[in-house]
Formats: C-alpha cells, structure tokens, sequence
C-alpha cells in the first residue's frame, strides 16, 4: 500500500463527502460508510467527557438512510445548505488497513432566503477504511466546538 | 503527464489565484486566464437553471482586463480586501490537457476600518488547460450559495 | 531533499500547530519553532509599512515559553479556544534546508458558553527549517488582515 497514494485517496473521499451533502445529494451520504460503522455528531465537552452518544447518532449504514429517509419525509424544517470547509488535514497512523485522519472544518449555512451565517466549527476525527476501493468512514466522530448544538442540525455534517 | 505533478500544479495554481486577489495586484488577475476563456459569478439558483449568465461574465482575458481597469477607475466603491480559505479541492478528469477541478471557499471581507464578515461562500468549478506551463483557467465558473449578491461585488472572487 | 516529502512535512507542520493550540496543548506550542526564532503577530499595515514588531512579538523559544506561562498562570481572560481553517498552502523556494511558505487562515472563537464568532483572518509567512526532523518554524508571521487587533488575543495564532 503506497503512502502517498493512501493520502491522495483520504483526500478524495473528505472532500466526495463534503461535496454529496453541500450539493444535497443525500441519498448517497450512506455510501461513504463501511456497513457497520460509527457515525456521531457530538460536543467537545461531550467527547472529553467520554461519552459514547451525542445529537446525532449512528452504528450502520441502514441508521443513516433511515435519517435521510426521515429527513425527506419530514420536510418540517426551513430549507437550507451548508458550505463545508475543511482543512488541514492530517492523515495518522495507517494500520491494518485502516487510516486514522483527523480535520478542521467550518460549515457555513445558507438559509432559502440567502442568509448566510457560521454555523458550526469542529474536527472530524475519523478511522478509514482504506484496505478497499472506494474508501469508507468506518467511523467519523464530529465533534463541535461548541456546547450550544442549534435545534435546525437536521442535515448531516 | 504525471498525474501527482498536475495536482500539485492545480493546488497552486488556485493558491496564486486568491493569493493574488486577496493581496490587491489585481493587475496580474487575468493572466491566470487563457486568452479565450469564460469567467461567470453566478448564484446556485442560476447556475441550476442553466443560465450561462450572472453578476460578472467575461468571455476573454481582455474583458478581464477591462473589468480591472474600470474597477481603479472608478473608486466610487468603499475601499475592502477579501481573504479566500478555499478546500478541499477536487481534481476530476484530466483529459485532452484539460483538468476538471472542483473547490469549496469562503471569501471573508475586511472594510477600511477593519471591520470584517463572513462575505461569501460557494464552489469553484474549474476547467484548466494544463497541457503548458504556467497552468491556466479555460474557465473558472464562481457558484455563489446565496442568491443575495451583495452590490458591493466589484473585486473578483 | 525529495520536493515531495518536503511539501508533505510542511503540510503536516501546519496541521499539527493549529492542531497544538485549538486543542489547548500550548505548552507543546514553543516546540514548533527552532531555539532562535522569530515569531509575530501584526496587521497588514504595519507589515506593509515595515515595522518588525507587532501585537505579539518573540525572539527565541524562550519568549514563547514564557508567554505561555503567563497565560496560564494570570487566567484573567475570558475562557475561550480557536478553531483553525488554514489553505490553501503554498510551498515556495527551498533553499539551504530553508522552505518560504504562505498560507490563508480565517480563526474562528468559541466561548466558553459555546458563543462562536469569526474573530480573525490573515496569512501566515513561514520561513521553516526542513534540514531535519521534525520541522520547525525559524520564522512564522502572522499577519492580520484588519487591524482592529481584539484585545483579546491571548491565546496564539
């Protein structure tokens, strides 16, 4: 396994992965799991804590089309985007097929009308599965900087 | 053509380009531009709608340079820089010489006074002739995520 | 010297600076700069008028120290951490196991009770010792884009 084609490779999928939600292609937002993968949206305070459950929660890939399927269903929220922004990042230890990564991000939120403002800032602290292609969270930890989660997360980060 | 040193050359080509921009030698803006090329800002909305139009277009590097000198002319804007963060960047199909390039940014505006915004977010679609050195934009459509241009829009993004 | 390793080490540097402070491991934060350093924050005006010295200013590891120490033990601020966005990077001359280096960085602030707010952009001019490992920053100016500095920069940049 070349490094620096590992590297390339987690590159590609951190930005597939910002690009399916921002362009709202969520349906396909699953697909950049493993099956049994762990998917968390969480606060700093939270993750230090050592808690293991946050806002958003998910142990596989039929948890997160379920999210979406609720997330289309439900249509009671105002319609919006996120502009995701990521960097650096820092890919770690790649082991057993399986490459540590962790990333700054902001996201920026565009409300139907325009109105633009910083949603959310954090890092994603991820384990890859980089024994295959395509490439595959098998687990993303979001954790936020802040404590103050806004009640409008319906959309993934 | 090796695939690696066109990514390296597409990562620093959009690198001069906002460094460019943000450090006010706007002077030297066209030239990061083939001579027949196309430069659009738009809105999502507009863009989705397939109009080839928007707030800013040029279809040469000298309607480029006309925008630049019109822009020192005129002065009747509030004097303010912009500071680009731009990433993760995608480098799709490399073919024909051309490389197709994808790129998420934030463009902050700092006024006179130093007061300074969240400006404008949106992605970068690229097509760049990468076939000679120095690597140039064919076209750089500019997707802006809000519909709410600001009418301070004078320097490009 | 392989440019390409170069390119990633610098990369990694960067990474893991912003990592050291937005995660508040700032007793780890002197160890990035070689023993006779120079680090600065300042705005684009005093830059540009050429003055040397700015809102924060260090001569050797040692200064950097000490300015940790005194953060920690007057604790008199508002608790408060950055997230970093830094990019794109650009890797310039290398020369003499000397790289110059330019980056865009937007800081954004999350209080204590979760409040988040863009509090800074600029750029980074990084002169970095890539003679041996680890690298190290023998210059890092922080050059601020507005320069109603807050006076609440404590914590570094």
């Amino acid at each position: 396994m070349n490094d620096l084609a590992v590297r390339l490779g987690v590159h590609e999928l951190i930005a597939a992965y910002v690009d399916c939600i921002d362009e709202d292609r969520l349906e396909e937002w699953p697909d950049f799991f493993v099956e049994k993968c762990h998917y968390l949206i969480t606060s700093r305070q939270s993750h230090e804590a050592g808690y293991r459950h946050g806002v958003v929660y998910a142990a596989s890939r039929g948890m997160l089309k379920d999210r979406v399927l609720a997330l289309r269903r439900a249509n009671i929220f105002e319609p919006h985007r996120y502009r995701h922004i990521v960097g650096p990042i820092r890919v770690g230890k790649i082991e057993g097929g399986v490459a540590e990564v962790r990333s700054n991000f902001v996201a920026v939120r565009v409300m139907h009308d325009g109105e633009t403002s910083l949603f959310a800032s954090g890092r994603y602290l991820d384990r890859i599965d980089v024994s295959a292609e395509p490439y595959r969270f098998a687990e993303r930890l979001v954790i936020l900087d802040s404590q103050k989660i806004d009640t409008l997360l319906v959309i993934p980060l």
